[in-house]
C-alpha cells in the first residue's frame, strides 16, 4: 500500500536559498520527498515550486502541524503564499452543464473508471435535457431554471452556491454551461471554477466562435480550458490543444472535429487541478508536469 | 521528359453538369487529365475547380486559344472566374525582407536546392543588413530606405513597382519585412503578396504578437501565412501551424520558437502558390491538396 | 427534409472519361450531385471516387435498378470496383470489448448524443466487466468467457457469428477487446473488423507498446486503427493520431496519455466507416475529406 | 553584460538530501542559482539534476577547483555521474554531409544568425556536391571519398578523425550523412554524435523510410535525431516531430515534406546538446527544458 503523501504548493519572490531551505525542512523531519520541481521567472523574479512526500515516518504527525511548523520556520522569512495538500483529502468537484452531453461524459466515465482522486457528489444544470446522463452514473441531479428574463439569476445563484457548500464542493467544472456565472460566484471560488471555451483563446472570444473560424478562414482550430475570473474568457489558461481543419470545413463539422477537442482539453485541466500542479500568478498559470 | 501539362484553375456557382462539361471539354480535345480536384461550397452554392492535363497530344496546339476555346465553349454558360496556367512558365517572385535572415535563408535554401518551379529575379529591402544573403546566392538585393518621418514612401514604393515591372515579378514574399505595404501596392498585386505573420491570427494582430502572447499565459503559439489586403493581418489565410509552450518559455524564447514555424509556414504557402493551388473567395482560400 | 442521397462508392484502372462518364450517368439521370471526391493514384494508375447525389427527382425510382444501370451503362466498361449506399439505410455494428471502459464509452456517449446515423444492437464481451456500462445504455450485453487453455475459442467464435448474422451486422468495433480474431471471423468481415492498437504503427506490434515505448525512450506516442486482416496489426491503417511525451513519463503514465489518443483515434476511424468514406486498396486506405 | 555561469549536470542512485546538498553547495559559496531542474526516475530510483549558476562573486574562483570542490565536498558520497561546464566556452561542433542541402542550410543559417553558441570548425563530406554551401558561409569543406569497394573506410575516418582533433571538435552532427561511423569513431565520441533519421524511429529503420511509410500506408510520417551508437538507428532519442500525410502522398512528397520535418528535429537537438541540458542514461535521453 502506498503511503499518503503531502504536496506543499508555493511560489514567493525567488532569493538564494529558498529550495534548499524547503526540502531542509522536510528531510530535517525524515520526510522522503518523492516530487520536487519548481520553477524561477526571471522575469518576475519569482519561484514556483511544488514538492511531494511520503508521510509515513514523517516527525511531524499532526497534519495541522505541518503547515504551521513550514510557516514559522521558512514560510515568513520569504513572504510566500503557500498551500500544504494530502493526497488521500479527495478533492470534491461540482459539474455544471446544460444541453451538450459530450464533455459530462467524457468527465463522467474517467470518474467512473477511477482514473481520478475525486469525489463528484453533484450535477448543476439550467436544463433538465442532461438528467439520463446523471441518472445512468447515480449521481444527483440539480436543475434551476433561468427566466428569460434573468430576474431569478441572483436567486438561482444563492441556492446553488448553498448547494456547493453543503456538498463541501472544492472546485466547479463547467462543461458547456451556457450560463454566466456572477462575480459573487466567481469570488466565492477564486480560480476554483475552471471552464472550457470552444476557441483557441484569445481568437474567437465570446458567442458562437466556431462560426467566427469559419468566417475568418482559419485552417486549425482550439480549444482552452482556464479559471473564471470576472473577465470573459479572459482567466488563467490552463490547457490548449487544436486540431488542423481544411476549407472542406462548415460550421457544422467544425462543432463537431471542436468537440473531441472540448472533452479533452477540459479533461486535461481537471486532471492536473485534481492533482494540484497548477499555480496561478499575474493571469498565467504555472503547470507542473 | 515530362510533357507540359495546363492547369485550369476556376469557381462559379455550382449547377448540375460543370464538372461533366469541364472534363469534357479536356477530354473531346484528347487531353489526358493527370490531376483533378473539386469542392463545392454548399453553404455559398459554389464550386471550386482544379484540373490539370498533358498538352502533348492536346487538339489545341496553341496555348493562347485553350483558354479562348475553353471560355467560349464552357465558361461563359457558368458565369466563371477561371485561368489557365502552364506548367513548365515558371513565376516570378520578389522577396521583401528586413532584418531578421531565418524566412529568407529558407526561402533562398529551398530555391537553390530546386524545389521549386519558380524565378527570384531579386530582393527588396528597407536595410542593408541582409544584404550579404542575397549576396551568398547571388540574387540582386535592392535597397530603399524609409525616412524616419515616412515622407519618402510613395516615392519608394513607386520605384519599387518599377522594379517589380521591369523584372516581370508575378508575386511578392513578404519574409518578415516590417514596412506597411500601400493599398496602391497591395491593389496591384490582389492576392499576389503573401505576408507571414508570428502569430496564431486573428489572435496577437499588430505588433510584437509574441510578447501578446506571454502576457496573455497562452499554451500554444502559431504563425500564419496569408494574402495580403488592406485590412491589416486581415487578408485571406493560406496556411497556419503552431507550436506548443509552456510556463517556462519568456518573450525571448517565444521569439526563438516562433522562428521556425514562421520559415515553415511561411514556404509551405509559397509552395502552394507556386504550385498554382490556391483559389480564393470570400476572404477565404480553397487550398488543393 | 434533407432527401436521402445514394453513395457511390468506386475504384478501377485509371483511363480518360471515367469522371466525365460517372457524374454523366448520374446528371443524365437528373440527379443533383452534393459530393464529389476522387483521387488518381499515379502510381499505380488508379482512380477512386465517391460520389453523392439526392435521390429526390432521380430518373431511377427503384433503388435496387440504380446499381444495375449503373454497372450495365458504365461499370463494365472500366473494370470497376464499385458498391452503391443509401444515405437512410444505417449501418449495424456490434462492439466488442474486455475490461477497460474509456473507448467503449467514448463510443456509446456518441451514438446517445446521436452523432452517428448507426445502430448498436448489441455488445460482446470475453468478462463480466463491462455490463454495468451497456446496462447503463441500455444495450445487450453477450459474454462468451475464454477457457485458459483457448479449447473453445473456436465455438465461441461460432456462436458470436450467429449473434451478428442474427442482428444483421455489418461490421465490427473492437473497443480494446484483448482476444484474437480467428482467420475465418476476418474472412466473413473483410475490411469490416475495426481495431485500435496502442501505438503508432508500425512501430510497437503487439503486446504492451506503452512499455515498448517507456523502454525505447520515444518523445511521442501514437495509436493506429486499422482494419482486421490476417497478419497481426498490420490491416490498412485508418488513422493515427500522436501525442508528446517527455521523460517524466512513466509506462502508467503512457497508459493514461495514450488512453484519449485510443478514444479518438478509434471514433474517428468509425465516423469514416459509418460515412462510407473509406476505400482499400493494397493494403492501404483512401479516406475522403 | 551578463555574468559567465557555471552549469552543473548530473545523475546518481536518489536518495534524500540530494538536492538540499547540491544547492547548499553553492549557496555556500555564494552562488547565484539562475536555473534548476530536477527529475526523479521513480522507477530507476535515480536523480538528474542540471543547476546553473552565476560566476560573478561564487566563493570559488579557479575554474579548475570548482569541479574538484564538488567533488570533494558532495560528489563522491552519492556515486554521482558529474560534469561542469562554463557558459562562456562555446562547444566546437563538426558538420557530416553527403548530398541533400536543406539539414545543412538550416544549421548555418542559425549559426549565422547567431542563435547559437558555437562554432563551427569544420564540414566534412563523402562528396563534394555542397562545397558550394559551405564556400557561401566560409567555413572550410574538407571530402573524403569512400572507394566503391569501402576499401578506405578505415584511413578515411582516422584522417577525419585527426581533422577533429586538431580542431578541437566537441560534437559531430550528421545532417543526412549517408555513410555508416564505425564503432572506433563511436567510441571516441560517445553521446557526442547527433544524427537525424528521416522516420518516427522505431518504425522504419534502415534505408529509403519514406518508401516504407509510403508501402505502409501511415497516415502521419516522422523524423528522429538521436545519439548515435553502435546499433544502427537504435541510440538514444533527443527529440522527434511528426506530420500527418494522406492518400495522395507518394514517396516523392513524402520525401519533401520529410525535409522540413529533418532540419527543424535535428535542429532542436543540437540546440540542447549546445545548452548542456541533455543526459543520457540506459538508452534514453532527459531533455530538461
Amino acid at each position: 500500500m502506498t503511503s499518503a503523501r503531502a504536496i506543499l504548493l508555493l511560489h514567493c519572490p525567488d532569493r538564494q536559498g529558498i529550495i534548499t531551505d524547503v526540502t531542509g525542512f522536510i528531510t530535517r523531519n525524515r520526510g522522503n520527498i518523492v516530487y520536487l520541481d519548481q520553477y524561477v521567472d526571471t522575469m518576475d523574479k519569482r519561484l514556483f515550486m511544488r514538492v511531494e512526500w511520503e508521510l509515513d515516518g514523517f516527525a511531524i504527525e499532526e497534519r495541522k502541524q505541518i503547515f504551521k511548523a513550514f510557516q514559522e520556520q521558512i514560510g515568513v522569512g520569504y513572504d510566500m503564499d503557500a498551500n500544504v495538500f494530502f493526497s488521500d483529502e479527495k478533492p470534491r468537484m461540482a459539474i455544471f452543464v446544460s444541453k451538450m452531453s459530450h464533455c459530462l461524459y467524457d468527465l463522467l466515465a474517467r470518474y467512473q473508471a477511477g482514473e481520478w482522486d475525486v469525489e463528484i457528489p453533484c450535477i448543476v444544470s439550467n436544463h433538465e435535457d442532461l438528467r439520463y446522463v446523471a441518472d445512468q452514473f447515480g449521481i444527483p441531479f440539480y436543475v434551476w431554471s433561468i427566466a428569460a428574463d434573468k430576474s431569478n439569476v441572483e436567486q438561482v445563484e444563492r441556492e446553488e452556491m448553498e448547494l456547493l457548500q453543503k456538498e463541501k464542493v472544492g472546485f466547479v467544472v463547467l462543461a458547456r454551461y451556457m450560463q454566466l456565472i456572477s462575480d459573487k460566484m466567481i469570488a466565492r471560488y477564486p480560480h476554483h471554477i475552471i471552464n472550457i471555451h470552444h476557441s483557441f483563446l484569445p481568437a474567437f472570444k465570446g458567442a458562437k466562435p466556431y462560426h467566427q473560424a469559419y468566417e475568418r478562414g482559419v485552417k486549425i482550430i482550439g480549444a482552452t480550458s482556464h479559471y473564471v475570473t470576472k473577465d470573459l474568457d479572459a482567466g488563467p489558461i490552463i490547457e490548449q490543444d487544436v486540431v488542423r481543419i481544411t476549407h472542406k470545413d462548415t460550421p457544422d463539422s467544425l462543432v463537431a472535429k471542436g468537440r473531441d477537442l472540448e472533452k479533452i482539453v477540459l479533461s486535461r485541466a481537471v486532471t492536473k487541478h485534481i492533482e494540484r500542479k497548477i499555480l496561478t500568478y499575474k493571469n498565467r498559470t504555472i503547470v507542473f508536469g
